[in-house]
C-alpha cells in the first residue's frame, strides 16, 4: 500500500511481539453457541485437522460440563498432537478436579472481575475474587497443570482493579494471562491502549480473546498485537457466543498478508477446514464470508471480471490459492461482454455477432427478472440460440404412481419420444425414485442419459406448500443440462424437471 | 470501559467531523455480488425501508447496466423519499448520460487509478486519467448533477498522484471525495493515517468506501472518522463484492454506542432491515453474524444463562430492543440448572427434584450425541417424564398411496387410535397431502389436530436419498408438539413423523 515500508511501519509504530501464538477455541467457544453440538468424534476431527493446519493451541472444552466433553479431551489428549490441547475451569477446584480426570495439563481457568459480574452474577467482593483465583492457579499448579488465567469481563473491569488480579495471577504462577473482551465492546483504539497499559505491568505474556458484537474482533485483536500481545484466541468461522469470537480464517490471513508476519499456519488448509466445521456444526457461512465464503473470489459485474481477466490483482487481494478456496466467474444482469465471451470460449461455443448480442440480452433480462444463470443455464440458452430445429423430443403423455407400507413404490409413465409413444412401469425406493427409474429405463433405450443432481429445496409452509426441484442430468460425453420445475406435488415437480433437462440435453447433443 | 470519559477520548485523540452521513450502497455494490439479481419491485421497496431507517443517502444502482436499472432508479427518485438517490457512473459520457436519463441528480464517478488498474485494466497513463476524470465532472456539473467523485483501488495507489487526482477532481467542482479501499486491504492503523493524510490535502468532505476481504471493513471505517472523514459507504448485511463492506448495522451501532455519536438512523429498525434484505437477496445471514445474526442475543451455556437471569448486562454489550432484536434463550449440552428451571418456569412445568434431574440428563445426553433441543423438545421431554402412562396412542397398521396425470392423488391410511382400528381415504394436491389429510380425518373424530409447521429439509444427492421431515403439530388449547422423521421415501417419512408429533401432543394433552 502507497509503497509503504511495513518494517519501517512496525518499528516506528509497533510493539510485535517475536512470536505470535494461535489459541484455536472453536471446540469451546465456538461450541458453546447456541444451535451447535458437537459429538466426541466430530471433536475429534476437526482437532486433527487444527493440528494439521498448525495452530499453537487447542481448547478443547469444559470438561466439568458433561461426561461427552471429558471423554472428547482424554481421547484428543491420547492422540499426541503437536498442538497443546487446554480445557476450560471455573476458579472452582471442583472444575480443576474435572480437567484432571480428563488427563489434560493446560487450564484456561477464569472469574468474572466487572462490577456487573460481582455483584449480579458472582454476588463476592473484589477481594473474594482475588483470593478465589490465587487459590485455584495454585491449586492448578500443584498438580503439575500449566495455567493460563482470565479476568472474565476484563474490558468492563475498573483499570486499577483488573491489574491488580493479574499481578496476582501472574504472582500466583500463571504462565498467560489472558484478556477476554467478553462482550465484545473494545474499538481499536482503546483495545491497543488497554494491552499497552498491561504490557507495562505485566511480564507474562499477554494473550487476548476478543468477542465480535460490534464485528471488530479480527481488528482488535490485530490491534492488541501491535500493542505486544503474543497470543489470540480465535475459532474457525468466527463461532462462539453471540456474534461470535475473532475469525481464525480472518486473523491468520491479515498477519501474513498485512503485516508480514510469519505464523506457523498452512493458510492453504484455511478454506477445507472451514468448510469442514461448517459442515460438522450445521453453521452455514454467508457468501460474503472474508477469505472463506463462496464469494470471496467470485466475480459477476462486467467491470470486475474484465479486470480479473487481464491480471487478477486488479480485483482480489490475494490469490485463492493462498488460502486453498477458488476463484469463480459467474453470470448475471452485472455481466459485461467479456465475462459472456471468456465463458462461451470456456465452452467451445462459436456465436455470431447477431446471436451473441440475443444471448446477452436474455442474460440480462433473466437477471432483471432476479434470476442467477448458472453454467449449465448459459450453455442450454447459447445452444438454443444456434440450434435450427425447435422440437421437443420428449413429452409427458400419462404417469401413475402407487406406494404402500409393504410394497414397494411403482410408477407406470408414457412418454412420446421422438413421435414413438413408449410406456413402462418400475419400481423404486420411493415414488420419485419409481417414476425417475420408469422415465430412465424408457430413455435408455435411444440414449445414454444420467441424473447427476436432485435437489429439492425446503419446504416450509403446509404440506400443499410448492415443491421446487432442480436436477442436473448428463449424457456422459461431457454433456450436462439442468431443468427445472415447481408443483404442488413433489412426484409430478420431479418428473417434469427431468423431462425439461433431458429435452434441454437433446438439443445440445444434436446441435 | 475503565470508566474512561469518551468525551476526553474524543477531543484528544479524534479529529470527529460535526456529522457523519451513512451512504448506503447495498442496491448498488451488494446487488453486484454475483447470485444476487433483484427486480425492479424489490429494489423499491429495500429504498423505501433505507429511507425510513434514516440513511442520508442511498446508491439505487449502475443505470448504464440494463434497462431495469434505469426504470429502478427512476420510480425510487420519484417517490420523493428523504435520503439522496445516487446513481453509479464510469467517467464516461454513455454512463452520464444514461444517469441522466434515470432523472438522477447525484452521481458516484469512478476511474481506476493505481497502476494495476492503469496498466491493467485501463491501459491508461496516469495524465490521461486524470483528465478523462476532470472531464467527466465537468460534464456532470453541466447538467446539474452533483458529483462524488472515487479514485478506484485508491489504497494501491501512489500517494502523491492520488493525491493529485482528488485535488483536480475538487478543483473540477466534485462535491465529495470518496476512497474506495477496493479489494481491502487497509489495516485500522493505516485507514486512519491515509485519511489523516487527505484531510491535510482537501478542503472537500471525505467518504469512504471500505471492503471486507480480511474482516476488517467495519473498524478500518470507523478509524477513518476518527480521522475525519465524515461519510461512510455501508451495504446491509455487508453484502458486496467478494467478502462484501462495511455493514450498515455495524457500523451504526458502533458510532452510537462505543462513540456515543448522534446519528440520522432509527436503530430499532436495523433487525428488520436486515431479515427483509436478507429474504430479497436469498442470501441467508450466519447466526454469528453480529447485531443481527439469529445467535447476536441467544445464550444456551449455564454460565451466561445464570448470568443473563440475574442481570442481562452481564453477557450482552447492548440491549437486543436497540436493535429490534429479541432474546433468546436456547437448551443444549452447556445449559445449566439455571437456564433449564427458568424454562419450565415459562412453561408452568413443576417437576420433583428426582424428574428435574432425569430431564436435565437427558438434556445433556441428547447434546453430547449432537443434537440440539427445541423449546417443544423440552416440553415433550419434561411431560413424558411426569406421566405416568407409557402406551403409544396412535399407530400406523397401513398405507396406500396413489397419484397419476389426470386424476388427484389419493392415499388410504389405516390407524390403531385407542386400540380401535380405523380406515379411510382422502384426495390431496399431492401423495402427501392425501396422507396427512386422511390421517387428519381419522384422528379429528376423537380430538382436533393442526399441523402447524410442515418442513423438509433440502435433500441434494440421488432421488434415493433419505428425506428428513420435520412437524409440528397443536391441538387448539395451546400445546404444541414436534416430529421428526427421516426416510428414502417423502411420503412415508411425512406420515411417520406426523403420527410421532401426534403421540406426543396427546401425552401432553394427558397428563
Amino acid at each position: 500500500m502507497f509503497g509503504m515500508d511495513i518494517e519501517k511501519l512496525k518499528k516506528e509504530h509497533m510493539n510485535l511481539p517475536d512470536k505470535i501464538k494461535i489459541f484455536d477455541t472453536t471446540l469451546r467457544d465456538g461450541e458453546q453457541a447456541p444451535g451447535i453440538a458437537l459429538t466426541v468424534d466430530d471433536k475429534i476431527q476437526i482437532a486433527k485437522k487444527l493440528d494439521d493446519l498448525g495452530v499453537n493451541t487447542i481448547e478443547i472444552g469444559f470438561p466439568i460440563v458433561s461426561e461427552g466433553e471429558k471423554e472428547t479431551a482424554r481421547t484428543v489428549k491420547s492422540l499426541g498432537l503437536n498442538a497443546e490441547i487446554c480445557g476450560l475451569a471455573r476458579v472452582l477446584k471442583k472444575d480443576l478436579d474435572a480437567l484432571i480426570d480428563s488427563d489434560l495439563s493446560y487450564v484456561h481457568t477464569f472469574i468474572g472481575t466487572s462490577p456487573l459480574h460481582r455483584d449480579y452474577k458472582l454476588k463476592m467482593s473484589k477481594e473474594e475474587i482475588l483470593d478465589k483465583s490465587v487459590e485455584a492457579i495454585e491449586y492448578a499448579k500443584d498438580h503439575g497443570i500449566t495455567v493460563e488465567f482470565s479476568a472474565e469481563d476484563s474490558t468492563r473491569t475498573e483499570k486499577d482493579y483488573l491489574i491488580e488480579v493479574y499481578k496476582a495471577a501472574e504472582d500466583a504462577g500463571a504462565s498467560t494471562i489472558n484478556v477476554p473482551d467478553t462482550v465484545g465492546v473494545l474499538t481499536p483504539v482503546i483495545a491497543k491502549s488497554l494491552i499497552q497499559d498491561l504490557k507495562k505491568e505485566l511480564k507474562t505474556p499477554i494473550s487476548v480473546h476478543f468477542h465480535n458484537d460490534f464485528g471488530l474482533a479480527t481488528a482488535n485483536s490485530l490491534m492488541a498485537i501491535e500493542a505486544g500481545a503474543s497470543q489470540a484466541h480465535v475459532t474457525v468461522n468466527g463461532l462462539g457466543e453471540r456474534g461470535g469470537n475473532a475469525s481464525l480464517e480472518e486473523l491468520v490471513v491479515s498477519l501474513a498478508v498485512a503485516y508480514d508476519i510469519d505464523l506457523d499456519i498452512d493458510t492453504t488448509k484455511l478454506y477445507n477446514l472451514s468448510d469442514f466445521v461448517s459442515k460438522l456444526t450445521g453453521v452455514k457461512i454467508s457468501p460474503n464470508k472474508p477469505i472463506v465464503g463462496g464469494n470471496a473470489f467470485a466475480h459477476e459485474s462486467g467491470i470486475h471480471v474484465h479486470g480479473i481477466l487481464e491480471n487478477t490483482s486488479t480485483y482480489e487481494p490475494i490469490n485463492p490459492e493462498f488460502v486453498g478456496h477458488s476463484r469463480k466467474i459467474a453470470l448475471g444482469k452485472h455481466t459485461g461482454a467479456n465475462g459472456l465471451k471468456s465463458k462461451l470460449d470456456e465452452f467451445n461455443i462459436d456465436l455470431s455477432e447477431e446471436q451473441f448480442c440475443s444471448v446477452y440480452d436474455q442474460i440480462k433480462s433473466l437477471g432483471d427478472k432476479g434470476k442467477t444463470i448458472t453454467d449449465a443455464d448459459l450453455k442450454a440458452i447459447a445452444v438454443t440460440e444456434i440450434s435450427t430445429s425447435e422440437e421437443e423430443y420428449i413429452k409427458l403423455l400419462g404417469l401413475a404412481v402407487m406406494s404402500g407400507e409393504t410394497v414397494s413404490p411403482s410408477a407406470t409413465v408414457k412418454l412420446l419420444i421422438d413421435g414413438e409413444e413408449k410406456e413402462t412401469s418400475k419400481t423404486g425406493v420411493g415414488p420419485v425414485d419409481a417414476a425417475l427409474n420408469a422415465i430412465k429405463s424408457l430413455i435408455q433405450e435411444t440414449t445414454s442419459i444420467e441424473l447427476e443432481e436432485y435437489n429439492i429445496d425446503a419446504i416450509t409452509g403446509g404440506t400443499d406448500a410448492l415443491a421446487e426441484v432442480f436436477v442436473v442430468t448428463s449424457d456422459g460425453k461431457g454433456n450436462k443440462a439442468t431443468g427445472r420445475a415447481t408443483r404442488d406435488d413433489v412426484v409430478m415437480a420431479s418428473v417434469i424437471a427431468v423431462l425439461n433437462s433431458i429435452n434441454k440435453l437433446l438439443v445440445i447433443q444434436n446441435s
